[in-house]
């Protein structure tokens, strides 16, 4: 994460900019159903950088890794123009008593098997756009959504219930739904087609943000949800150990387009046009 | 290392580069004893940073990782308005068949332990200072000077052959030989005594740098060697399997100022100031 880039200074409390970069990387573990283990933490610092903002930035950290079982194992500090923070987790995958390791995979989807999103994604985006919109937060929702964007909740146990499950296809859709579900479509060379009027829409974000819920559902990142792709024995196995959290939005489709289609409720394609996070395209 | 900070860009080639940010790593697990396994890499790119040199910079990544059995395992990109490259690097430590794993640590220094030093140090500082003067490589001895600077060699099988040798005490000198010591010094507290009669000093430091190879050797950074400590048995085990490349120079004593503290010819104290290098201080 790096000042001005992926998140303002002066915009966002330290401790959040610290729970976030590990965040973040937990997710790429839940992603692949894994368990973290040791988190090494590299810190760019300007001259100028506060004491007071190093420990806080810290504190967030620690609360991360607390919550989620990560040793903090040392790192490195540097002097650099720019602040930035880079994390490198490593965790362990799934081994069941019978064979090797297995994890969540982008090329392992299969036409007939069920696409299903954790939580409701587009609350982090709603959240970024309250910020952007120099905003705070005024009421429970707005709360709601800007802490969906500063202090993101990695879906890890949720991962690890996948794979036990026996589902082997996941991503996290940190930069966008429709975006991180098309590079399970190319990686399995198969086509995804998401049901609108099956996306789950927060009261939250439906409350801020009435006109713009679904776009931000289908194209805002930075959620840490989970789209987990598999048959629906298996499906309904992870579902039963996951109440309320999971929902199926839509299936697997014989290849074509190797693309991702959302049909409205009259069964129509919506025009998402471009979208999701492209790390060069900026924001 | 980022750009301006830890090298010049147009003045270090991207291989070069790469090379470095791994090898660097790699002399942390060699001053442990360890062994590498995994490297993690993140790079922050302005957007005007051409494929070409991203490929340059991989390709001295590449040829490191296969110098030293690395995998080059994955990792990150961003964008920022610095370039500046990062490694997390994995290892594991050796575990002889009666016992857990054994390092070398920095506390484990005892009064009347030997000291000694891998290679020539001070080849990197030399090499340095010829390109901050702008100058090329006009001879073999400032072409030997330079490219200890640009392709450091970390010692990675003498870190192995010092902890199967029975040595627990050591740390690699790339802050400078004294100030790395003097970590030695204090995490131990013992003090430490060098002869300067004994520092190896290059033929080609000396040729290139004749009044201040000495200084070069012991305040100047980045080269990568090893500083070992321990008894005199382990030392000479050890010293068996490496000959010609370790240097005895020096030796604990009992506390006193924890510090280092180097002796001329005729037992007097050189008066060092301050010197090897600050995080924060800059170059």
């Amino acid at each position: 994460m790096v000042a001005g880039e992926h998140f303002l200074p002066g915009r966002t409390a330290w401790a959040d900019v610290g729970w976030k970069a590990l965040a973040s990387n937990l997710s790429d573990i839940a992603a692949m159903g894994g368990s973290p283990d040791l988190a090494l933490v590299t810190l760019m610092l300007p001259p100028d950088f506060c004491v007071e903002d190093a420990l806080a930035l810290y504190r967030g950290l620690h609360e991360c890794a607390t919550e989620y079982g990560v040793t903090l194992g040392g790192g490195d500090v540097v002097r650099a123009p720019v602040f930035a923070i880079t994390v490198a987790l490593s965790g362990h995958a799934y081994c069941p008593a019978d064979g090797g390791p297995v994890v969540l995979r982008r090329d392992t989807a299969r036409p007939g098997d069920l696409v299903a999103v954790t939580g409701a994604p587009g609350e982090s985006a709603g959240g970024l756009r309250l910020l952007n919109d120099g905003r705070s937060a005024a009421t429970d929702a707005e709360t709601c959504l800007i802490a969906a964007h500063e202090r993101p909740l990695p879906r890890v146990a949720l991962g690890q219930a996948a794979v036990r499950a026996g589902l082997r296809c996941g991503i996290d859709i940190s930069d966008g739904l429709v975006q991180d579900l098309g590079h399970v479509a190319r990686a399995s060379r198969v086509s995804i087609r998401l049901d609108e009027t099956r996306i789950p829409l927060s009261e939250a974000l439906r409350e801020v943000w009435p006109e713009d819920a679904l776009r931000l559902a289908l194209m805002g990142g930075e959620d840490y949800e989970l789209a987990v792709i598999g048959p629906p024995a298996a499906m309904e196995t992870w579902m039963g150990a996951a109440t309320g959290v999971v929902t199926v939005i839509g299936e697997v489709i014989a290849s074509g387009t190797l693309a991702v289609q959302v049909l409205d409720a009259d069964g129509n394609e919506l025009a998402l046009g471009r979208g999701g996070w492209d790390h060069f395209a900026g924001p």
